[in-house]
């Protein structure tokens, strides 16, 4: 009831915004400058999160929002890394070790790859934890250690460091217990902000889709999508994206050491052929953003990866980062296998169902501050589109204590189809937006 | 991402609420009593009142809140008073001195009053805050003390004692900083819980219409009421309303010492004709409810104002409390005058404007701890409807300092309006809901 003085005040804004009103440029500024230094409380800036849930935010307001948590911190400075760099960023999935190759192989093609990468939480698995599975390695950099190792080695894979985009940091824990993560705005402008000040000239989005991911619906994941193309091309990022499937865990691996083999293994030339399709697409898309396309079939990324370049590089980032490429991976104590419960063909196997089994095995975190078991997930002995018989191991369900595994088994209960007739081939890249 | 565990907690509930789900009457318990002992943090109830501002609260789910508000705290037995109880609640409107004359009116008429009432807080005054600009009065009084005095005297208007319930009084002021007010049921289950908890019988509600009011649209009122209506009686509360006209001040006087006079007036027979039409209407309602209504004209509350009795009434009310009836009320050092500036009718005297002003003088507070003035305020020289000359003093502004004026005149700018045809006339009275 309180007339409007002079200069706006948050519970102004936060009225504005529910009201369906456009917020002017400053008042977004200053908004997210007083949230970050305190000065606007929580309880309001979570009250104006889910008003933007409700009403969304206008391209000019998604604009002044993303820009306002990039200036809330440090931008780095990728001028002096002598190759192109490009980025790639990943809305979440389960088994999704794309990064592990990827980093590496678009790297052993000549661009340099800068990737601030985060941790697992809830299902889906975070790139720092299966890292960590490698004896030594270490996620925290300093900036200026970042940008020399992407300078000589050519890619790095490490945590954020904590004067990037603070606004988002706290926003983001703010938004995880009210309720207000699955906003396309929000979720847009905190992946653009970090990219933005990690200083990365050019990105690509890998935007999954599906019963694992966080977009689950194909119009929602490419609303998305083109909200963070558009935002980071007017940023002055070159930026595309593409919808990749999550119906199913990528790969067989969903765990950490686990996955970290299988990225070895598709590193090495071999491993499963989902992986392998997602992984070059994305690299080809990494590549061109980079103009490094011209190269022919003998210098690509395929060649890349069946000539043992991509592996060295891996080997190389690794031992940049402290890490022991030859040293043995951690395996989990205790193993127990998942039976096919009648014969023919195995229809699904739900990605979410698998991502939250490795959750409880100990792969994942149920809160921010846990340790994730580097042992502990599950193996997909099968994959949907393949013939099983009754009694044929499917799954393979690895943890550091047994008490675990029935947990994980009531979180497979509903994930498994087995029936007489073949699933629809599904294609991995669903589509390319940019 | 986080899948939903055995028992609900606050995001679960938060994103139920925000994706249009129906939250259980435990489940709502629950949010209500954990968010009262600090369990469910500031920021995530500030994210469920958002929730519940887009998609409302069904019936059943506005009861269970409702209930889960008054459980909180203490109930108020008063099946000990002799006589029936039955209260009046307004929505808060300029001007509105109503409770300080229906208490004692209704009181002389045999029912027994137990008005728990609040401050002013922005332009809206609070009965309270008038109260005590009589000398000596008190507003905080025990419980023991309220019953006792509500079977003396047979009505008190006193402050609520702060375990009476808690969970509307930590809400509210959290809804007042996050943008979070302006919600029907959210506003409905905060009146009703303290009503319901307050231990009356009975319930007439004032909701006001128009510029000055908290619902400035019919339909929105007619809404409120309803809904207010509806719980109160469900809840045991014989529940009616009346939905009245806050387009102009009520009465001439808008302050606190300003209002006291002019509710003496009306206890005395005369006072302005608005003031007097809504005040019997309603204390004819609640004698209704009280089963009271059987009395002729010679015994009605009209009598009751004409014959001393409600005066009366009003004097012993004060004395029981601490206040001398007899004692000037304390006036303002300072008067400037509003002139006509044009010849005509006097068409509006918008009723935000006046309460702003006699905010900005000094009769209001932005903030709960802020003190008020006793003299401030605005004396309505001419009411809409009137015939003005230019130059004719149309308000009397008061205040302790000079430097208030100017703000005042700023608020007052565009809400006078003179004409050269007379406004259509308005019924003070628009309709009963019940």
């Amino acid at each position: 009831m309180t007339p409007v003085p002079d200069r706006p005040v948050a519970v102004d804004l936060i009225r504005a915004k529910r009201d369906g009103r456009v917020l002017a440029e400053a008042d977004i500024r200053w908004l997210i400058d007083a949230y970050t230094r305190g000065q606007v409380a929580d309880e309001q800036m979570s009250a104006m999160a889910m008003a933007v849930f409700f009403r969304g935010l206008r391209t000019d307001e998604l604009a002044a929002w993303t820009d306002a948590m990039v200036a809330s911190g440090r931008r780095l400075d990728l001028r002096s890394v002598p190759a192109p760099t490009v980025d790639k960023h990943s809305t979440g999935g389960v088994g999704d070790k794309v990064s592990l190759i990827l980093a590496p192989l678009v790297a052993s093609c000549g661009a340099a790859v800068p990737a601030l990468s985060g941790r697992g939480l809830g299902h889906t698995g975070g790139t720092l934890d299966k890292l960590e599975a490698i004896p030594g390695w270490r996620a925290r950099l300093t900036a200026a250690e970042f940008v020399d190792l992407l300078s000589t080695v050519g890619c790095v894979i490490c945590a954020a460091t904590d004067d990037l985009a603070p606004a988002d940091r706290k926003l983001y824990a703010l938004r995880d217990v009210t309720g207000t993560v699955e906003s396309i705005p929000l979720i847009a402008s905190s992946i653009m902000s970090k990219k933005i000040a990690e200083g990365t000239s050019a990105l690509v989005l890998d935007v999954k889709v599906g019963s694992g991911a966080f977009m689950r619906e194909l119009g929602a994941a490419r609303e998305l999508a083109g909200t963070m193309v558009r935002l980071g091309t007017e940023r002055g990022v070159r930026t595309t994206a593409l919808l990749t499937a999550m119906d199913v865990p990528l790969g067989r691996a969903v765990g950490n050491a686990v996955e970290v083999a299988e990225a070895i293994e598709v590193l090495r030339g071999g491993g499963p052929e989902d992986l392998v399709t997602v992984t070059l697409a994305l690299a080809r898309e990494m590549l061109a953003l980079a103009g490094l396309d011209a190269a022919g079939p003998e210098t690509g990324p395929a060649a890349a990866l069946a000539d043992g370049r991509a592996l060295a590089k891996f080997r190389e980032m690794v031992a940049a980062q402290g890490g022991d490429p030859d040293a043995p991976l951690p395996a989990a104590a205790h193993v127990q296998v998942v039976p096919a419960t009648e014969s023919g063909w195995l229809r699904h196997l739900d990605a979410l169902a698998v991502g939250t089994a490795a959750w409880r095995l100990g792969a994942g975190r149920a809160r921010k501050e846990d340790p994730v078991s580097a042992g502990a997930g599950v193996i997909c002995l099968a994959k949907p589109g393949e013939r099983v018989r009754r009694g044929q191991p499917l799954l393979e369900l690895r943890a550091d204590q047994p008490g675990r595994f029935d947990g994980a088994l009531q979180a497979l209960a509903s994930g498994i189809e087995i029936g007489a007739e073949p699933p629809a081939a599904r294609a991995p890249v669903i589509e390319r937006i940019g």
